[in-house]
C-alpha cells in the first residue's frame, strides 16, 4: 500500500529529467567536424548504430551502411520507402474491427555488396590488420565514404577507399565506387560483386533479434518465416553482359514489384576479367585483376531500383537500365555535382549555425542530414517512424510526420510537404472506412500504416489514438500558414479537414454537465490509454472541428463553385461547420483548480505517483519492465501531452498556466518516448527554464548519435531529428509563424554566442541571427514576410534586415 | 453526435431485458419428461447442440453425443479435464508481462466410433430411412441411449440400440454398448469398432469452425495446425487380443501423458469373426458375423482412459486394461446399478421440484444433471467454462468455478467443492509468481488457465479482472458456511486468503482523499474494462480483506501452533491482519448521490448511452460486433457487476438501495454473457420484480437447451447451469445462507404451485417447500439446522420440520 499524504511536490529540484542526465553527452565519440560525421575506429561493439548513423537515403531508396565486402553486419539493409509485404495479424485473442492487415517494409535486395579477396584472402573488419580506418557521412557532398589501408595476410598492403552516393536528385540511382590501390607487393585479386536477395535468408542481424527475445521489444521490426519476394517473371533474372546485371520480384501477399540491377564501369591500370553468374537470389560480377604496387582500380558500381504495383518486372528492369545507362554515361563527376548542388541549396535555406559549440553544429547539420535523407522524394508517400535508415516500427508511418516533419518540411521543403499531404489525402478512403469500423462518421487515421489500413494490433496504445486526425489537421495549418497555399487547401486539405472534423463531431458526447466529452480514447502519452477527455486530445479535436468549420467557410467564399463540388461529393453544408464551431465551443477542457493545471485526463490526477526513486534504470524505458496495466495505473508519463498541447496550441495557454503544467508534468514525464524531449525544451524555453531546456535539447540533439535510446540500430529516429529543428526555430529561436504574421522571442543558450536560422516563409527565404543583445531578421528574397513584436508589426523586404534588441 | 439531455428514464417500461425476451421459450424442441431428455427427430441441423445437450461426462472424462457410426459431426469430441497441450501465445504487439503460455485442452483419442455396415452398406442418418428414431439423456440412470430402426438400402429392417455410460463412481471407465437386432431379412453385417486418434486431423468440426473464421469468436477453441499427440513409448500401440487394443501418447509440448484402451464382449446369437488393426493413430476391432431376422447382437464396448505426467503410457496402458478387466469382470449390469445408485444418491440430496411446470422441471434436471457431469471425479482440477462437454475456451478455468458452481457443490457434494479449493491452494505458487510479475505482492490467481499461469492473451478482459482473487475467498466462505470445515480453513484457506489479501492491500492506494482506491482493473462486466474504482472489485476485495483478517484472528486462536507454522512459512503476522481490516474500512465505494446508485466505476455515469433502440438483434452479442473501444465508450453491459456485488455481498446494501441499483443497470445490461441472466433473476426476485424474475429464470434456465447464446454446440455453460441452481435456492427460494442460521424470504413464481430444495448444511440433509401460503423446512437427517425469522431464531433438529406462513 502507498501512502500519498501529499502531492508531489514542484520545487525546483524536481525541475528535472527523471533520467539520463546528459549534459554533456559523454557517450559522443565522433571527432567534431562542422560538415561531416566520422569515425575513425573499425571496432564492431557498435555496428548497428554506426549503420544507421552513416547510412544513406533519399526518402525513397535508403542503404544501411553496410561494408562492401558484405560480413560483419547488425542488419544488412536496403529498404524502399513504402514497399512492403502485408500479413494476417493473428491476434491471440480476437475481437471486432481490430487491425486486420499487418504490413511490413521489405528488405529488398542488396546491391552494396562488393566482396574483396586479395591474394584469395577476405577481408574481415574486425581481424584485419589496418593501418588506417575512416568513415565519413558528408553532409554538404551527400556522400559516405570508408577507407582503409589493409596489411593483408601476405603482408601486402592495399588502400581500399568505398564511396557511396545514393542520389537527392534521381530517387532511382545510387553509386557504389570501390577504389582499390596498391600501395606495396604484386597481388591477384577479386572483386565479386553482388545483388543480393537476403529477404528469406537468416543473417547477423536476425540471429541478433532473436537473441533479444523476438518480438519482446515492439519497437521493432517483424521478422517473415517465410519468402516475401518471389519471382513472378520469366525475365526476372537477367545478364545484360558487360557487367551488367538484374533481378526481379513481386511481394508474394502485397503484390508489389521491385527490380534491381547494377552496372560496372572500371577505370583500371590493369587487365580486367568479367564473369557474370545469375541465380535465383544472387546475381554477381565477378572481376579479376591483378594489381602491382601502385596500380590503382576505381569500379563504379551504378544501382538503380524500380518499384510498382502494376507493372511487370521485366518493364521495371528495362526502367533501370535506363537508369544506369543515363547515370554512366554522364559519369560520376555529374552526379556527385548535382548531389554537391542538392544540397548546396538546401543548406542555403535550412541551414542553422551556432556560433561557439562546434559539437552542436556538427550534431545539427547530422540531424537535418538525416532530415534530407528521410523527406526528399518521398513522392507521395510518407515519411516513416525511422525514415528509409531501417526496418524499425515494420517502416511505419505515424503521426510523426505531420507533427514532427511537416513543420520543417513547411519552412526548408514546402514541395515536400505538399506531396507527404497529399499523400494523407489519398488515404481518406481507407480512413473513412475505417472510422466506419468504429462505428463513426468522417474519416479516421489509422495510427500506424503503410497502406491506409490499420496496422496497429495493440488498440489501446494504437487505434485508440484518435488524434492522428488532429495531427494531419494541424500539419495542413503549418504547411498553409508557410505557404499560404490555398490550391492545397481548397482542393485536398479542405476535404481532410471536413471528413477528420466530422470523426470528432461524431465522437463527442454531450454529456449532463451541458459539455462535450471525448471518451476512451488515448492521447500521445502512451503510458496512459483509453481514458476519458485527454486534454490533448480535446485541444487538438477543438482546434481540427474550428480549423475545419473556418476552410469551409472561406471556401464558400472565395471559390463558391469548388465549394460547390466538393458539397455535392460529400454531402457539405455550411450548416455543418456552422455545427462543428458549436461542438468546438462546448468541448470540455479538464482543469484542477487546487492545483491549477490541466489534468491530463479526468482521472489523471487520482492515480497513485510513480515510485521514480526505486525505480533503477536498468528498468527504463517501463514499456520493456512492466506490465501496461502497472504503469497505466500510476502518475508516469512516456512523453507529456499536455505540453506538447502548449506547444501545439500555444495560444490558449497564458504563461503562468503554461509554468503550472510544466512544472507538474516535467517531473513525472521517463522520456521514455523519443518525441518527449525535444518538447521539453520548447516548452521549458518558452516558461523561461533555460537550463533545463539546454539540457533537454542536448538529450534531443544527440539522441541518436549517442544511441541515448539503445535502439539507433533499429534505425534514426526521424521525428527528434524534426523535433532538433524545432527546439532550435520554435524554443531557442522563439520563433512563432502565425496566421499573420512571425514572432520571435528568442531564448539564446549560454553555450552559444549566436544561432542563425535559415528558414523559407510564403516564398521568401528569411534568416534570423540571434545573438545575446537581440536578433536580426533578414529576407534574402521573396515577396517579404510580415514581424510582430511589442514594437509593432513591420514587413520586412527582400533584402532588407530588421533588428531587435532584447 | 449524441446528445443527452435526460438521464436514462427509470420508467417501469425499461424494466426488461433488452434481449431476448423468451418467456415461453419458444424454440424448446423437446418432449416433455421429468427425468429425461429426449429427442426423436434425426435432424442434423442442430448437430453442433444436440452434440452437447445429450453428452456425458464424470469430471475427468466427457463425451459429445457423437453417433457410433462416427460421420456426421459438428465435433467428435473427446474431452479429459485437465489435458492440455501448451503453445506459445503470439502477440500482435508484445509487451512485459503479457501472458505468454498457452493452453488448450486436447481432444483425446475417440473410443465412441463402432461403424455398422449391414450388406456393405453405411448407415448415414441423415439420409438412412429410419422408422423410428430416438435419442435419450437418463438423469436417473445416468445414459444416454440412441435407438432407432433402419431399413437398408436393400429394404432389409434392423433396430440399433447404441447405450453410452461415463461412470460417475469410476472416472476411468466408460460403457458403450451397441445393440442389434434384424427385424427382417437376413444379412452380413459388419461393426468397426475404433480407438481413433483424431487430433491433427481435419474433421467437420474444424471445417465448420474455419468456415466462421477462426478465431473471430474467442469464446471458441483454439485449433492447432500441428499435431498435438506424440507417440513416445515403444508400447504405444497395443494389440492385447480378444478384441483389446490401447494407444498411448504424450503431448509434445506440455509433455502429458494418455492411454485409451477398449475391451469389447460380445453376446450374439450368431458366430463372430474379430479381426484386430493398429496403426499409428487408429486402433480396430472389426467383427464380422451374420444375422438372421430376430437374431440379436450386443457388442459391450468396455473404455478407459488414463492420464498422469510422469507415468509413461505402457503403464498407463496396464492401469487401463485392469480398469477394464474389473468391470468386464463384474458387469455391465454392476456398471448400469452403480451408476443408478450414484444418482439415487444425489437426487436424493440435491433434487429440486416443482408443481405444475413439467418442463421446467425437466430443465432444470437437465441442468443439476450436466452440474454433476462437469463436478462429479473432477481430482483436484478446475471445473471447465463447459465442463468436460466441448472445448470451448480451451477448456479452461475462470471464476466461473467459485463464484457459479461451488455454492451448489458447498449444498450437494462437499467433498467435491473442497477438492476444487483444494486445487486452487495448489495453484498458489503460479498465482504468486504472476502478483510479482504484475509488480504486486500476495498472490493474483490467472483470469483463464488450466495450469496455473495466465492463459489470457487480452489482458483488458483478461488479467486485468483481479476480482477472481476475491471469487476464490467468495468461494471459501461458503464452503466453510456449509460445511463448516475449520480444517480446510485452516490449512489451505487462511493460506489462499492471506495472500489474495495481501494482493488486495498491496493493489490498493490512499489518495488525497483519504480513501483506499483500486485503478485500473476491470470488473465482471467485460463491457466496460481497465477502470478506477470498480464498485464490485471494491466491495469484493474489502470482504476478501476483511474474511482474510478474520481467519487469520482466527487461526490464531484457535490452533497457534497453526498459526506459528503458517507465520514462519508466508511471514504472516496478526499485525498485518489489523493492517487489512483498516485498508477494507478505508475502501472506496463509488456512490452518487443524485441518482441515488452506486457507479459501476468512477466514470461510467459519464459515458454516453447505448443506443439500444438503434441496434438490431442480430449486432447481439456486441463483442462480435463492436470494436471493444466502440463497447467501452458506452453505458452498456454485459453483465451487471454492480448488481452481481449485490447478491454475492447483499449484507451491505439495504432493499431500497438494490432496487434503485437495480433500476438503474437492469435496462442497460444486454445480457451478451452467459452469466448474467441468473444473477437478474435472483436480484429481480430479491426487490420484488416477480415478472422479471421470472423471465430471467426462463433464459438461465433454457439457455443452453434453447441454444440462447446460439454457442451451445461450443459446450454447456455450466456456470449458468449452477446460477440455475442459485436462482432456484437464493432467487425464488429466498435462502441465504448466514454465518450462523439460514434465511428464508421465498418468491414463488406464480407459475409454481409448489417448489421443493433439497440440500445439505453443515452435514445436515435439509428440504425446503415453498407454496403459496408459506414454507416448510425438513431435516432429513444430521445433526440439525439453525434457522431465523422474523419470528426469531429456531434449531430444527433431524426428523423435526419447521414452518412458516407468509
Amino acid at each position: 500500500m502507498t501512502l500519498l499524504t501529499t502531492l508531489p511536490t514542484r520545487s525546483p529540484d524536481r525541475l528535472r529529467p527523471v533520467l539520463r542526465e546528459i549534459a554533456p553527452p559523454d557517450p559522443y565519440r565522433f571527432p567534431v567536424d562542422p560538415w561531416r560525421l566520422i569515425d575513425t575506429s573499425p571496432a564492431t561493439d557498435h555496428l548497428g548504430s554506426i549503420e544507421t548513423l552513416f547510412g544513406l537515403g533519399n526518402g525513397y531508396l535508403g542503404m544501411r551502411d553496410n561494408p562492401p565486402e558484405g560480413r560483419m553486419a547488425h542488419a544488412h539493409g536496403t529498404y524502399i520507402n513504402g514497399f512492403h509485404e502485408t500479413w494476417d495479424i493473428q491476434h491471440a485473442e480476437n475481437a471486432h474491427a481490430f487491425a486486420r492487415v499487418g504490413q511490413t517494409i521489405v528488405n529488398v535486395p542488396d546491391a552494396k555488396v562488393m566482396k574483396l579477396y586479395v591474394d584469395d584472402e577476405p577481408i574481415r573488419i574486425d581481424t584485419a590488420d589496418l593501418e588506417h580506418f575512416e568513415r565519413v557521412l558528408d553532409f554538404k557532398n551527400g556522400t559516405s565514404t570508408r577507407s582503409l589501408i589493409w596489411r593483408t595476410p601476405a603482408g601486402k598492403r592495399i588502400q581500399m577507399t568505398s564511396t557511396r552516393v545514393v542520389s537527392l536528385e534521381h530517387r532511382h540511382l545510387a553509386l557504389m565506387r570501390l577504389e582499390l590501390t596498391m600501395l606495396d607487393g604484386r597481388a591477384p585479386i577479386v572483386v565479386s560483386s553482388q545483388l543480393l536477395n537476403r529477404q528469406d535468408g537468416a543473417d547477423e542481424y536476425h540471429h541478433q533479434f532473436a537473441a533479444l527475445g523476438e518480438g519482446v521489444d515492439p519497437r521493432q521490426s517483424r521478422r517473415f518465416d517465410r519468402r516475401v519476394l518471389e519471382a513472378v517473371d520469366q525475365l526476372h533474372l537477367r545478364d545484360l553482359g558487360g557487367g551488367t546485371i538484374a533481378l526481379g520480384y513481386r511481394t508474394i501477399r502485397s503484390h508489389m514489384r521491385i527490380a534491381a540491377a547494377c552496372r560496372h564501369d572500371i577505370t583500371s591500370d590493369s587487365d580486367v576479367s568479367v564473369d557474370t553468374q545469375i541465380e535465383a537470389d544472387r546475381a554477381k560480377v565477378v572481376l579479376s585483376f591483378d594489381l602491382e604496387a601502385g596500380q590503382r582500380i576505381t569500379i563504379d558500381k551504378w544501382v538503380s531500383y524500380h518499384t510498382a504495383r502494376e507493372v511487370p518486372c521485366g518493364e521495371l528492369i528495362d526502367r533501370c537500365i535506363r537508369t544506369l545507362t543515363r547515370a554512366a554515361e554522364q559519369g560520376p563527376d555529374v552526379l556527385f555535382d548535382t548531389q554537391r548542388r542538392w544540397l548546396d541549396h538546401f543548406w542555403s535555406v535550412a541551414d542553422i549555425e551556432v556560433a561557439g559549440d562546434d559539437r552542436a553544429q556538427q550534431a545539427i547539420r547530422w540531424n537535418l542530414f538525416q532530415l534530407v535523407q528521410a523527406t526528399a522524394a518521398t513522392d507521395e508517400q510518407g515519411v516513416a517512424a525511422k525514415g528509409v535508415s531501417a526496418g524499425g516500427y515494420d517502416g511505419h508511418y505515424f503521426w510523426d510526420t505531420e507533427v514532427y516533419v511537416i513543420p520543417f518540411l513547411a519552412h526548408t521543403a514546402p514541395q515536400s510537404a505538399r506531396k507527404l499531404l497529399r499523400f494523407r489525402h489519398g488515404l481518406l478512403d481507407a480512413a473513412r472506412r475505417r472510422a466506419r469500423e468504429l462505428n463513426q462518421v468522417g474519416a479516421l487515421y489509422p495510427w500506424r500504416t503503410i497502406n491506409g489500413e490499420e496496422a496497429s494490433a495493440y488498440y489501446a496504445a494504437g487505434t485508440a489514438q484518435y488524434h492522428i486526425n488532429a495531427a494531419v489537421a494541424y500539419a495542413i495549418e503549418r504547411y498553409v500558414r508557410a505557404t499560404n497555399d490555398l490550391d492545397f487547401l481548397f482542393k485536398e486539405g479542405v476535404e481532410v479537414l471536413a471528413e477528420t472534423a466530422r470523426l470528432w463531431h461524431d465522437l463527442g458526447f454531450i454529456s449532463r454537465d451541458g459539455a462535450v466529452h471525448i471518451h476512451r480514447v488515448t492521447g500521445p502519452d502512451e503510458y496512459t490509454t483509453v481514458v476519458n477527455d485527454n486534454l490533448y486530445t480535446n485541444v487538438m479535436a477543438r482546434f481540427n472541428l474550428r480549423f475545419a468549420a473556418q476552410t469551409v467557410r472561406a471556401l464558400a467564399e472565395h471559390d463558391p463553385e469548388g465549394f460547390d463540388i466538393l458539397s455535392r461529393r460529400i454531402g457539405l453544408t455550411s450548416a455543418e461547420a456552422d455545427a462543428w464551431d458549436r461542438t468546438a465551443d462546448l468541448i470540455f477542457l479538464p482543469y484542477d483548480e487546487v492545483l491549477g493545471i490541466h489534468p491530463q485526463d479526468d482521472s489523471f490526477l487520482n492515480l497513485e505517483p510513480w515510485d521514480f526513486d526505486g525505480t533503477p534504470k536498468e528498468k527504463y524505458p517501463l514499456l520493456l519492465n512492466f506490465h501496461p496495466l502497472v504503469i497505466y495505473r500510476h502518475q508516469v508519463l512516456k512523453q507529456a501531452d499536455v505540453v506538447l498541447a502548449m506547444y501545439l496550441r500555444g495560444e490558449h495557454f497564458d504563461l503562468d498556466q503554461k509554468r503550472r503544467n510544466f512544472d507538474y508534468y516535467d517531473p513525472i514525464t521517463t522520456g521514455d518516448s523519443s518525441l518527449s524531449a525535444c518538447v521539453q525544451s520548447i516548452a521549458a524555453s518558452e516558461v523561461g527554464y533555460n537550463a533545463l531546456a539546454w539540457r533537454y535539447f542536448q538529450q534531443s540533439l544527440f539522441l541518436d548519435l549517442t544511441d541515448a535510446h539503445g535502439n539507433t540500430a533499429d534505425g534514426v529516429h526521424i521525428a527528434n531529428a524534426g523535433g532538433v529543428w524545432s527546439a532550435l526555430v520554435h524554443g531557442f529561436g522563439g520563433v512563432r509563424f502565425t496566421d499573420d504574421a512571425i514572432v520571435v522571442n528568442p531564448a539564446l543558450p549560454d553555450a552559444w554566442s549566436e544561432l542563425r536560422l535559415r528558414f523559407i516563409h510564403r516564398g521568401s527565404r528569411c534568416s534570423i541571427t540571434i545573438d545575446a543583445h537581440g536578433w536580426t531578421l533578414i529576407v534574402h528574397d521573396g515577396p517579404g514576410v510580415c514581424v510582430r513584436s511589442t514594437a509593432g508589426t513591420f514587413v520586412v523586404h527582400a533584402g532588407t534586415r530588421h533588428r531587435e534588441s532584447l
